[in-house]
């Protein structure tokens, strides 16, 4: 394929970046403390995966980024929301992601609690705004989409789960229930959302549901893999850090080699599942691709 | 007023904790542990104001219960989610709440703050899934009132300039700010909430707002007088604990009797703005009265 990723993902992440900065809350209104809070984590350097697989979506059915950029910045909202709880002493514990200190290490344990309390609730706030005037049903829809990807039988289901599984063995059952609600949900909801407000039909949303999931293991499998065998400053946290904590991973498990294998599976199936679209999806395929490309 | 309020709230309270035990996650299923924290809490001993205040707000415009009931849950979650992430050691650090151990203390912070965070996200999850296909119009827009209500312009704003207030002379206008944020902000959306549902005109949306608004206000400076003067069992918690903590309340920069006429004068205007209403809105000005009758 032809396509350049690396300059289409440049591009998507500084609209995004750039829509996140006018729609976050600014810290000359109050309350201050938490609109700066909210800033310095949102507007941290990221890869911005999750609202480019909403654009990329969009514009596989022929949109273009504009239309659902509202939705594209709730997903990181919500994404961001995960990482400042996450990172909190009584989760994970971390004083830095992506070599910066984390929230709490900056602003304290209890505005990084509420900074990201509020930064769920903005992400509905974001999506019922409906700037574009959208018809209405594709933005409830929505909505159901991305609440049921953050809670209980979506990413904080398989937080739960994985928190749970720390220090004993789990079975292959256990890690994939873990994979596909802890990092899964959200990039499957993250395509199901962009699919719907474009006004996906039928057939194109399951197609796109299935390329969502696919490519949601396929990417906590690389994850996985990279924790092991990839260098630190390219993954931004300490090599091994899933091992100390010892959780449920993919080598772990399966070993590496058949880690690799199973990444590149679910790949494959991400694409087959793009099959009726035409160069629209390019982007989507080329993310699908990039994800088992990063020297696992 | 022959409304009989105490038969009334039981009723209505009795309808939402039959909703809600069916709307939760259940135990049985996965992730069991958050399930079953979720539960604990929400369905813990309540006087479920908020969601009674949806319901009243739908049968001061000739509605019912049923019609409002996802939403009335939705509202409940909400404050739930936000007694939970309170009562956290890096918060207000509670070991008990209405005379039962707080979740933290129960299943740990980890999965107590993660319990919060799914019932955020389970509020709007209910609110989406629409079960009596109200116009969309109302869905959408009744997610966006309580989006903004939960969020940094609404509660989660006022608990931040809550806390920063702690042992500081705070002005009038950061008391006002506080109130209207951190209790206000959620009792008037669950006003707006039922009104919008119910399909409330433009006109009645204005006046129930006035009304959410003002009995927010006085359940507030209630509050803050019961902490003063109520006796403990009856206010579920220690009496003086505000002053403990040094919180910026009313009795503390207006005294008691000045606080007692605010409260007063904040519910007749609450019942003010009720004037075009008929019987139906009887329940909306029961409780009004009623803030203003516990013995402050």
């Amino acid at each position: 394929m032809d396509f350049d990723l690396k300059a289409y993902l440049n591009v998507r992440r500084l609209m995004v970046e750039n829509a996140l900065n006018t729609l976050l809350p600014v810290e000359s209104e109050r309350p201050q403390k938490l609109n700066e809070a909210i800033r310095y984590s949102v507007l941290a350097p990221g890869k911005r995966l999750r609202p480019t697989l909403v654009i990329a979506a969009a514009e596989a059915l022929g949109e273009d980024a504009d239309l659902v950029m509202h939705v594209a910045c709730a997903l990181e909202c919500i994404h961001v929301f995960s990482l400042i709880h996450d990172d909190l002493p009584c989760m994970d514990n971390d004083d830095y992601r992506r070599g910066r200190l984390t929230s709490h290490k900056v602003y304290g344990e209890a505005m990084a609690l509420l900074a990201g309390d509020a930064l769920l609730a903005l992400a509905f706030e974001l999506v019922a705004a409906n700037p574009r005037s959208l018809p209405l049903d594709r933005v409830v829809q929505t909505m159901h989409i991305i609440a049921r990807a953050s809670g209980t039988r979506g990413m904080v289901g398989g937080q739960v789960v994985d928190m749970e599984s720390q220090g004993v063995e789990v079975s292959q059952e256990t890690l994939f229930y873990i994979h596909e609600h802890k990092t899964g949900a959200l990039i499957s909801g993250s395509v199901a959302a962009g699919a719907v407000m474009a006004g996906a039909t039928q057939s194109q949303q399951e197609d796109l549901q299935v390329y969502g999931q696919q490519i949601g293991l396929a990417f906590q499998i690389a994850d996985d893999i990279l924790d092991v065998v990839g260098d630190e400053a390219r993954i931004g946290k300490p090599v091994g850090s899933d091992q100390e904590r010892d959780k449920a991973t993919y080598p772990r498990l399966f070993g590496l080699e058949k880690s690799r294998e199973m990444a590149h599976f679910h790949v494959q199936r991400a694409l087959d599942a793009l099959s009726t679209f035409g160069a629209g999806a390019d982007p989507l395929r080329a993310i699908a691709s990039y994800i088992v490309e990063r020297d696992l």
